[in-house]
């Protein structure tokens, strides 16, 4: 490898023998030098969380002929972590990238994705960073509609790098008739789920719940994610961890007697 | 009670037995009807997690006398979907509060902590919301500095409400030799944890890890929170799930070749 080879970090959610990583790896090797660190079980669902008040192991794998890689007990954001301050020692990525998740990470669900937590936690450490989905939640989902998209947007990446503080929560349509009709840059749907919950009981007798839930999109927009999703776009969010809502500040100053 | 008591839902992320809790359910108790769903351990840094693919537990509690409550095997997210969905069946509840945490959410802490993800999915079910923090780790953390302070702030967001799409982040200073000086409300400081983690070996000889890291702060501003900690005021950061960077939107456009 040249110096100048890009050095990629790739990670995702569903855990490291899932088959949407061996495909963003086998995309990433195309752009760079890859090293893989990933959980070592699915991790859907498991927002930002890291692993505090317990332990982390970390293990090397040979799990993808060729390629530095680890397995790690932890989730997501913690992969990151423990990439950049032990797997990659002191090397820093040019790009970290996480996916392709199957299912979709749109709208309000970016804040239950582990696939974005990763690519949150390299923005960061100010590394431009990319979570990648596919809106099929199928273990056999498709996806070989989404090659050519994902080596165009991770190359735009590297070549123009991203605002500081920013990810890339970027989503493909599931495999239609026709191919994807190109790449939309949009904002997160208004969207989010009308949970219930299936309440069964155990062979004991006791209660235990399963979580279910329909996905209530209430944005009548045309610049969002799911507009883009459902007319065979791919959707590209910038995403920011700066959680603050500065226009709300205003208004309690003005609002509260203190 | 009234027709018109409010009704507070009660969580957090250090667990159904923890005294900020404890606290939070006896302050709140001057404010309205009050029901509790907390998780059954511990839930620090779980994030916005919540549980897919596996059961979830809810089982009632007599742990507060006089007070309904539940404790739930899942994470603060799941607390408050279980409570709407389940607990509470129609009834909506007027605000939901969580804490109070034993240690700091200010900063980029809020994407990693459970109390606040129980405060945003508050939001996203249009229900104002506060998560309350003591920057102060111990479990032995004084908090009798701040009862009047969250009283004084969940009184305030009953009587005005909160804009749409937002949770507030409050956190109050460690006790100190003087009283809090009052309320600022802040922007979310710019710093990150400069993580590090410590390698031990099992009795097999196995590697594991600890996640140990500083707070490296960033910001010069004195319109944050952490600034406002540092001279003593209770800060108060409206937060929202929308994590759009809608100021990248143009950039991103105007940079790339698609």
């Amino acid at each position: 490898m040249e110096n100048n080879t890009p050095l990629i970090l790739v990670t995702n959610d569903d855990g490291i023998s899932s088959r949407g990583l061996r495909l963003l790896i086998s995309l990433m090797k195309k752009l760079g030098e890859v090293v893989v660190v990933a959980p070592d079980s699915p991790q859907s669902g498991m927002g930002h969380a890291i692993t505090v008040g317990n332990t982390l192991r970390l293990n090397k794998s040979d799990i993808f002929e060729g390629i530095e890689a680890y397995q790690c007990s932890g989730t997501p954001a913690d992969c990151v972590k423990l990439a950049k301050h032990w797997a990659l020692k002191d090397r820093k990525p040019d790009l970290v990238v996480s996916g392709i998740n199957h299912g979709s990470n749109t709208s309000i669900s970016v804040i239950y994705s582990g696939t974005m937590s990763a690519a949150l936690e390299g923005a960061i450490e100010d590394i431009p960073s990319i979570g990648f989905s596919v809106c099929d939640y199928s273990h056999e989902a498709e996806m070989g509609h989404v090659h050519d998209f994902v080596i165009k947007i991770a190359e735009q990446v590297l070549k123009y790098g991203l605002p500081r503080g920013i990810a890339l929560n970027v989503n493909f349509p599931p495999k239609r008739n026709e191919p994807i009709k190109g790449i939309k840059i949009c904002r997160q749907t208004r969207a989010k789920w009308q949970e219930e919950f299936d309440r069964r009981f155990d062979p004991t007798g006791r209660q235990y719940f399963w979580l279910t839930g329909n996905f209530v999109n209430m944005d009548k927009g045309e610049d969002n994610d799911e507009y883009a999703i459902a007319n065979n776009y791919a959707s590209v969010v910038p995403t920011q961890f700066d959680l603050t809502a500065y226009h709300a500040i205003p208004i309690i100053n003005k609002d509260w007697d203190i």
